[in-house]
């Protein structure tokens, strides 16, 4: 469940392979020439050798192409409101969903290698219509309301401070009950789904199964009784069985946090720095098989250590105003904004007057491949 | 998780073993009379032989001794009250508590084999010393006000219908902040550990640790909110890190079962019978390793099916009035009034308007030592 | 998996309680009058007080009842053999077993209060008929062979070092295919099934279904292929599915051991002391759910750390001779000789010229239930 | 740990998104104009729209890029000869391996995109020099003898069937003892560990730790003896602790398998096809978190039915000759061939007098990030 710190020596001890490797001597001419051929010779028989490109196949330590980046809201939100005017919402185009193309990535829809990103726009009555896929979904919404998604005939309300989840292979559609649009984020492990060629997809009702509008769902009806399981559902399941973690349980979580912490106990993860996690109630581990999904809150003026982490995340400011550190560049923040960590990317954030963050990451795959690796500097 | 339920062919279709087997020809006088001499050579060596007793070591299905029982509130909390007034709390006895002794289990303070029950009692402004011990416990409150345990130095309010846990080996001790007594129920695996030979005891203050009186202990605050974890506790734990389990979360939870049922979805046991377990939110299991808690609310007129379990059980009604129905013989049940279950006992209840029955049992032993069985009659 | 050593600081530090208590003050005459009222009262209603009986109940530290005790081979194998002459195997009596008979239990037929350990002895051409039980079961052979036992129509070679699972509810019986009889060690949870009510039992064919001789039972064909997995057999089980753990393959192992500590190389659990676990191939775990069974090698004249554990075991010498310290009380052991240690009691093993021990406990309960304790001794 | 098997309806009952879907109406002139002018806008903020993409994205069922191709031995192996006598092996180049590039992969070094294979030659005398690094790798010996891999330290000889582990970072090298060459597989997961942005590296010894050539390694004198663990090594690894699973094992499995099948009992998989996996002793799973391996035999004559699985395999004919049918495409096969079966491609195999096929998968990916399906199809 946690990820282990390891001291962190080999990383920097070592060039990368090629550079700091013994070179061997040269070959002659006709060594040369006969080294072409046999080149040719493996191209021809869909052969290539590692021994020319081991150290960018095998790096020291992750060089990974994603960069990070810095998303802004206010730029995100008009863009979405023009396909909002242009783009109808419906069976083909199955959702209104605008994607962060990390710039390092070559134009692929991709936030990070694993993880997809999006702003998703649904105009005033509109409905996007139900499917279903192994792809897990969530959404997080930073300002609005008004929207229904139904998942497996579950109306989830969705509003402000709202992690909502839809997992692999569970129908879902949205509808809008109001005149106003709405925009949320979606966040997906579709280009890892994508790379491991895992996709299946299957269109449902072109209308959402079930219009009422609860303010709370089933799920959490049945599920959101801290500590209480119902006895009619003791299986556990591979993906959180709730449908939405509302915003007034993450904060009073977060609050209770650093109030402990003022009178003196343990509780946040550092000084000033209050997080949790959403998790499947039925195991207590993490809400999807290939997400994580986390809250963090910076007290007012406070900045974390810098940290490493083998994996990729991306964040989004909930509130608040801040400076992020990403890799030695420093980016001003304000709510809405979103950014990515790629893997071992060295990141800290610095609050102004408080700052929270929603957080999501491909870590539980990570870790359950056991490649999870995680360094702290030593900020002096 | 969940105890499955296996068709029970077996247990009906077979006789003891003496009962039922073919009896070997009756020894010659000069035989018999070497068989005793053998028997009282056995007896001097500490030898026993097997085929003299294995019908009733190894019963074709269990045999318990412990008894169903009912220990009624009104004579229980009277003769609490005497010993208020008689027996001073303190160190030595430790524990002003008066335990439940199934009549079928020779005198010894044992509710059944494997778990303990008392009515504690804890006078105006008392105090119940520190300290520690493997034995896992809980307490649950049917009605009352006005004690704290302080477990590990975090004060946990006691209220009716709160469900209050001290798991193994952390210090905890109880103060009584009003003028009138409070006294409650107290759950723990003293006869498993007795018998496994597993005790461990330490005393600690005399006082309680931290006299504070707050509404919500340290452990809710940080655990309490549904589906958040605190990214400060990412270790597992053997037993939950929750001190209490409110009436208010419970009440809700069984509520929503009910009222979802009547909208015709799936969320109670059986018809009528709405259930919740209490759990360890690190890991979705029991609250501790040998202990499981549950509380389930018959609606009016509700009855349930006949059921079996390996295992025994502890039951107490919080609220309404019904009927029990243990191996046979019925028995009218009204608020704070306790009874046993034994393995394999046939049992059914019924709900007069309403019942609510907090219960604890041994099932994650059995379960975890995979002898878990049950049975569901047919009930026509 | 492992049982980790805790300081033990609690354990020595107290005494019990009663002793170490500040005792109340003495009550007067009436007040003694109406206490021994209530306590007469109490009885009345099936209730005991906690404070009149918590020292014992809850003693600072395990003060098991059952005793360290050594058995004699050269006296249990005489008895075994009149045994044979007087009592019939067959249906009612199922087997012809002695049980170890602890002489701090009472008279029970239990080696220690979780574990059942016998003699079993079964005359040329008898059969022992089929049956099954929720009881789990093992054999260990220390002398002899001509025994098939059939194992849900599996039939499994019994021979000298062998070591034998009949897993709860699988149907079995045995035979003999030679003139001579053969006795063995049956070791079983009979005394942890019969406390915990959780025995069934059912009579099967009265002969063996399968009276085939083959070197190797099937189950050994399928499973005994060191780190390979019948891909038929995914499923994990409960209980090991392997029927018969070879004494070739404990011997070359233990060899192995102890080669490659005298080679330099860490192998051993402490210098000249080799041992191995039985385990579930499908899971690394323990061979049943509530037995752990392991071989132990001393080299000539080694000697074991002194050690006190939390559970029960019962040791069998195999071969060679030596001392063992149980509680403090010296023994000369050899060939046969069963000893049982019970609960914290401290034990220390010397060999002569080698010593083997076979060895089984309640340690899977224990560490289930999250009980385990060691404590190592700083033997100067 | 079983693959279940689903009913597919979905995948064959459902066109790709965009071919089945409601196409919206046609955009008016100036519509288009503003939506090209949106998308450039999209472009220069790095956002991708979904719905221009979403069935290739999100296809209805994996259409892998990566093909189903086969690669024979005797085109392999004489390449890798030629390598042997142009490129020296050594710091820098590390090891002379040449891999399989997926001819859908657009020359990149993988087998499909999670795996690695290639040959990898060892010239007499020669030394591949030691590292570490955070990929998972093996090797399976198709022919040839005289390699010592050196693990940890640890020598295990390499000979033909042998399959040898090498888990994430242990140090490791390899040296040739004999005159003559030799030649393996090795299958990594370098694809996954790149794409995933998790590679670790470093540099060791620039020869092996210990150049003795025992015939067993340490760890399989500790690991390799059926059921057995030794005491010293209780915690459990993430990898298998056994340096090389024997052809001398392997192979006695498969005959059982086929032997017991003949007898009348389940063993194999399907009729005439025995099959083991590879497992971690410690646990009965997989060898490594990312790659499972396994070997099947068929009996001369036998037919598999025809398969398709989410994840991808690369396979090579370790004995005998046969057909291979990948996708529809059929291929004769013999010793030392290689083929991949991409993700969901339908597969099917047939021996003449028998064949042994060595698998190595993702498997252990698929199925810890729950996307496993298997469909068999109703072969008439």
């Amino acid at each position: 469940m946690t990820t282990d710190v390891h001291a962190d020596t080999h990383a920097e001890a070592n060039e990368d392979l090629v550079a700091g490797a013994a070179v061997p001597p040269p070959p002659t001419a006709e060594e040369e020439r006969r080294l072409q051929e046999l080149y040719t010779d493996f191209g021809a028989e869909n052969l290539v050798p590692l021994w020319t490109q081991v150290g960018d196949l095998m790096p020291s330590s992750p060089r990974p192409k994603a960069l990070p980046h810095v998303w802004r809201w206010n730029t995100l939100l008009p863009l979405a409101e023009r396909a909002g005017d242009l783009v109808p919402v419906g069976r083909g185009g199955e959702r209104r969903a605008i994607a962060l193309a990390n710039p390092g990535l070559g134009g692929q829809p991709y936030a990070t290698p694993t993880l997809w990103a999006a702003i998703q726009y649904l105009g005033g009555h509109e409905v996007a219509p139900e499917h279903r896929h192994s792809q897990n979904a969530f959404r997080f919404v930073v300002e609005g309301e008004g929207v229904w998604t139904v998942v497996d005939g579950d109306p989830v309300r969705m509003s402000r401070g709202d992690f909502l989840l839809t997992p692999g292979w569970r129908f879902h559609g949205h509808h809008n009950e109001t005149d106003h649009p709405m925009a949320w984020i979606d966040g997906l492990d579709i280009p890892l789904v994508h790379y491991t060629d895992t996709s299946f997809f299957e269109f449902g009702a072109d209308r959402v199964t079930d219009e009422s509008t609860p303010d709370r769902s089933r799920s959490e009806r049945l599920w959101c009784h801290p500590g209480l399981r119902p006895l009619s559902q003791l299986q556990n399941t591979v993906s959180s069985p709730i449908g939405a973690y509302r915003w007034e349980h993450t904060d009073a979580a977060l609050k209770a946090q650093l109030e402990l912490e003022a009178a003196g106990h343990p509780a946040t993860v550092e000084r000033g720095h209050a997080a949790v996690r959403y998790t499947n109630p039925t195991t207590g581990g993490d809400v999807m098989p290939t997400i994580r999904a986390e809250f963090h809150r910076l007290a007012a003026g406070t900045t974390t250590r810098t940290r490493r982490e083998v994996g990729s995340s991306v964040y989004q400011v909930f509130e608040g105003t801040g400076t992020v550190v990403l890799g030695g560049a420093e980016h001003q923040v304000a709510k809405g904004d979103l950014f990515v960590v790629p893997s071992w990317v060295p990141f800290r954030f610095a609050a102004d007057d408080g700052l929270d963050l929603f957080r999501f990451s491909d870590q539980p795959v990570v870790e359950k491949l056991a490649f999870a690796r995680t360094h702290e500097e030593d900020d002096a």
